[in-house]
């Protein structure tokens, strides 16, 4: 990424003209400041399929840098998939390099032992994120859905849709990358705007 | 741990020979055999407090390698914590190479959001726990106080001080350390013992 400073200073201050179009009540120094250069993971765990998605927050539109299903078949043993989740993931910060991680937040789960297993998913894949030094921010699902289709109780097409226009994907995304894209996609498009209610650190 | 064969062969049969008086109808060939020089793990996973305890199960009394407590300030970041843990539990694998791990396993939360966090704790353990390889065992919470106190729903104080006991430690292991070599000795006991309910794999 060769940039010179002045560069940098015109990018910089083309985003807060942006930011300030858009938001006109935007204050000169927003929370989290926006950054174009940003690489943003996003990741929806689940012991069976983890969705990952790496976007580069880049202008005109976010360029997608990698996405996939970290699946494990059903006659794993659970010990097992949260290896392969941790594994996979410090394999894909080493590849991407991201600057920030964002994962899939509060939700519901059917019961304790549901929440349990989701909760083991969440803490290797966290594990693989703290590791590398990374900043980490929780976003609830309907926030993301909000966010992407307008709509909170968006169906989860409708989201993989979305994400494949907004990303100019050849192919709709797998339903788990698709919702990992649209976390980091989330992130993407509110970093750069106050909000009363910020992301929540992990 | 030098041992003979047939100091070995005759600690085997002394162990069947136990195993046998204590439950008349066991079988010549146990399904998990005893192993004399196993060494185990126990940990009691826990995002503030994660208890962790190596024994190796000698004769004529098992002997304590290490135990401690992860212990993670209220100001940290989950994600710090679990990066701790993992960190934490994989130096510890390191340094003592077990050859089997126990978890604490089936347990009830007050909530849902707790049973997640519970459950991320777990899953930073698991991950430094499976990627090492390890058999790795879930011990429900009761079984442990019924195999170290004989009592099922035993008070943590009481299990503390039998733990103390059969180890021979100086002082009172502290709660959550304690715990943790509670599942290692709850291993020891019941792995040359026939059970129809044999421990529940991760």
């Amino acid at each position: 990424m060769g940039i010179s400073p002045k560069q940098f200073e015109q990018l910089q201050s083309r985003v807060r003209g942006a930011a300030r179009r858009s938001s006109p009540s935007t204050p000169e120094v927003a929370p989290t400041a926006p950054r174009s250069h940003e690489i943003i993971l996003g990741v929806d765990p689940s012991l069976r399929g983890t969705g990952y998605g790496v976007i580069r927050a880049a202008k005109p539109q976010p360029a997608t840098l990698a996405h996939g299903t970290i699946a494990c078949p059903t006659d794993w043993e659970r010990s097992r998939c949260l290896a392969k989740i941790h594994a996979t993931l410090r394999e894909v910060i080493r590849a991407h390099q991201p600057t920030v991680c964002i994962v899939e937040g509060l939700f519901f789960a059917q019961n304790l032992q549901t929440a349990i297993i989701m909760g083991e998913a969440r803490g290797a894949a966290l594990v693989a994120m703290a590791e590398a030094g990374l900043e980490i921010f929780e976003v609830a699902p309907r926030k993301v859905k909000q966010a992407i289709v307008g709509y909170g109780a968006a169906q989860k097409l409708a989201v993989a849709k979305m994400v494949q226009r907004m990303l100019q994907l050849a192919e709709l995304p797998k339903p788990d990358a698709a919702d990992a894209l649209a976390l980091a996609l989330t992130h993407a498009q509110t970093a750069g705007r106050y909000s009363v209610e910020g992301p929540k650190r992990v």
